[in-house]
């Protein structure tokens, strides 16, 4: 059989699937996710099994450390993705709530209602605990999904998906809404981008590249991550204590994440007396400063940056400085160089402050506080799929409600139009 | 100069008014509808001569009455059309409307406030108001706009667009935020599809076809309508004369357009009360009908219905009947040939309005009214783009508020994370 009929049979499968999912009321999806989180915990010694092959692959592959530690799994992490399964489990249920309701004057009343989207194609990297957030998120929001996973953890996420296909079996839940393509050559991939009809949204996890390959070639519309290319803009009238906590937090925290620092943006009247203190902290912190000549000046061990550096996603302990003249032209920099997912400013001046949330375009935007905010467990809207940099259906934060879409429902005792 | 090129510069020119037009107060937004209201009825007799070109043209070419209709321009409609920008410009304006906010335990207040999308690209056929239309629901959302309207109406079009652009001139908002593309060779459309970055969404009305045309090809994402095979079911707890006055509502009120009736479902315990007299109702106005064997037993006068006739968007004064066993057989014929925009149920009976309006999966879902109401004018929402039926971003009438998107608002004294 080849590629495109294997992926089409389980699209078809999970077509089938999400309808039944979608009447599931919130009980049984609640039973789902707890029989999951169990059955996570019952295959642990089996997962184990089947991730250590991945993981012996990987090493033999010659594969960096940093991506061998998120390959691999162990019983903490195990328990760690059940524990994640239950915090779904007690997430509010967006399905069927009612967006607005209002009456006509004609009488009809009309509701506009939250219904799942139908089915979700997530094609996604290595990290197998994913393979369980995904499916559940899905399961909550009443979504069939087709996983594709990637071919470093593909023994892992297997296993880990009919796992938790299976544990369906025990409750209400139909087992065929969690789907796993197997297969790892693209030719799934791009398989599955030619199933409108069958599937109702892709969301691509991965680099850069992938995400455009797949945004490029697809029929089934995308919710994508681009890059977090993300500025922090220290203001004249910043409290400069507060600034150094916040840009230390910023790129410090988890470099290696989307809403990680990238590039510091510090007005010129405040540089003197505040890049040679956030200058030195970041040094102690391990950080590499690439710095306009502005910058290099003030900082004698921050290296020369170049054109380049103004559009790095760095994701790593690199930090690009550029001395600016004032709000404009701090807005200006981001507006050339952000990528729309988190921007920040530190000041005390309200006038600025509006102009920045106003007139800067991205996702987030923040006034005093880190940008590593952005994230659906700090927003409180619970797990998350992703943070979405498309302008279109949800942007920001992915989480069970941006896997939802509303029909209106009308109520009337006869009436037509004139 | 190639016809990408031409596209791609427009496309620019568009991005870079967005940027302006997004942060225009809501009372400039207005004023320019104002203006451009002004300017098509200062300009009334270019346009007329504009398009007795176009109708003159389309006379030679021999096309049907009605299309002919449809393009020719006289005083009145030139003064419908501003009107209707005079109605969009008294719309609430969506930019700036704070969706929901809350506040974190941490301290931080969270606000998620709508946004304009951008640049839209509006590609329609041949009736001139719908550039007026278009433009003006761009303008109040604060999206630039790149229309590109069919070659039949290629010289109305041009003209109304330029005096709609105009019109912007008089008043702080950019003029560049109204495009128009005068090249009519599909080329143009096929480039617009490629600008990603530069365009945010695509909305394409025409014939089904085309549509698929460029829900297939585009790189940007598409907000499209497919096709409108609506239903209304009777169920057998109906009052039978509402249910008879809604079907012939829905079916004859005005045929041509998407959410008018197509197929009719009639339980078969009702079949024999309801059947002849709606039958005889649709005769007298004129309808065709096209019923399984059990309808066309029951009305001598209906033909016998094809495979074909189940699936088809009649647009015409044409309807099937079939007669079904009950609400499960109705949801079934709904589910296998409903194209998800307008479907309706006649009951008395609340369970069965409850698992009707649950299970059927649509843009709309009415109870006891015809399908005819599902508009955005009809719903309370104003003037539409047309009406939704993809499941990502908006379902249903796409207004303004659908022409945005919302971005996260963070206010805080310094948090980070942890």
């Amino acid at each position: 059989m080849d590629i495109a009929m294997i992926v089409e049979g389980k699209a078809r499968a999970a077509r089938e699937a999400a309808r039944a999912l979608a009447l599931c009321s919130t009980r049984t999806k609640n039973e789902a996710l707890q029989q999951m989180a169990r059955g996570l915990e019952e295959k642990t010694a089996a997962i184990l099994e089947a991730n250590r092959a991945d993981v012996e692959r990987a090493r033999a592959a010659g594969v960096a450390r940093a991506f061998l530690d998120r390959l691999t799994l162990t019983d903490v992490r195990i328990e760690t993705m059940a524990a994640g399964l239950r915090e779904i489990a007690g997430l509010a249920d967006p399905v069927g709530e009612t967006v607005e309701a209002w009456r006509r004057p004609s009488g009809i009343d009309i509701a506009r209602v939250r219904v799942p989207l139908g089915v979700i194609g997530f094609i996604y990297e290595s990290r197998p605990n994913v393979t369980a957030d995904a499916a559940g998120l899905c399961v909550k929001s009443g979504n069939a999904v087709i996983l594709r996973g990637g071919s470093e953890a593909i023994e892992s996420n297997t296993l880990i998906a009919a796992v938790l296909a299976k544990a369906l079996e025990k409750t209400g839940a139909p087992p065929d809404a969690i789907q796993f393509v197997e297969v790892t050559d693209r030719a799934a991939v791009a398989a599955m981008l030619t199933l409108d009809g069958l599937i109702d949204l892709v969301i691509p996890r991965g680099g850069e590249a992938f995400v455009r390959w797949v945004a490029e070639r697809s029929r089934v519309p995308v919710l994508k991550h681009d890059r977090g290319v993300v500025h922090v803009y220290v203001d004249a009238a910043a409290d400069l204590d507060m600034a150094a906590t916040i840009v230390l937090n910023a790129k410090t925290q988890r470099p290696s994440v989307c809403n990680a620092l990238e590039t510091l943006l510090v007005d010129h009247a405040v540089a003197d007396r505040f890049l040679p203190v956030v200058a030195a902290r970041l040094g102690q912190a391990g950080v590499e400063l690439r710095g306009c000549p502005e910058t290099v000046r003030r900082v004698p061990g921050a290296r020369p940056a170049t054109p380049a550096d103004w559009d790095a996603e760095y994701l790593d302990l690199v930090l690009a400085i550029r001395v600016v003249d004032g709000l404009d032209a701090a807005i200006e920099h981001i507006r050339g160089h952000g990528t729309g997912l988190a921007e920040a400013i530190v000041t005390n001046d309200l006038g600025r402050a509006r102009r920045f949330t106003r007139e800067v375009d991205a996702a987030a935007v923040l006034v005093n506080a880190s940008t590593r905010l952005v994230d659906g467990h700090q927003f409180g809207l619970g797990a998350e799929m992703g943070i979405s940099t498309s302008r279109v259906h949800a942007r920001g934060p992915v989480g069970v409600r941006e896997l939802t879409t509303t029909k209106f429902i009308v109520h009337g005792d006869g009436q037509v139009r004139d």
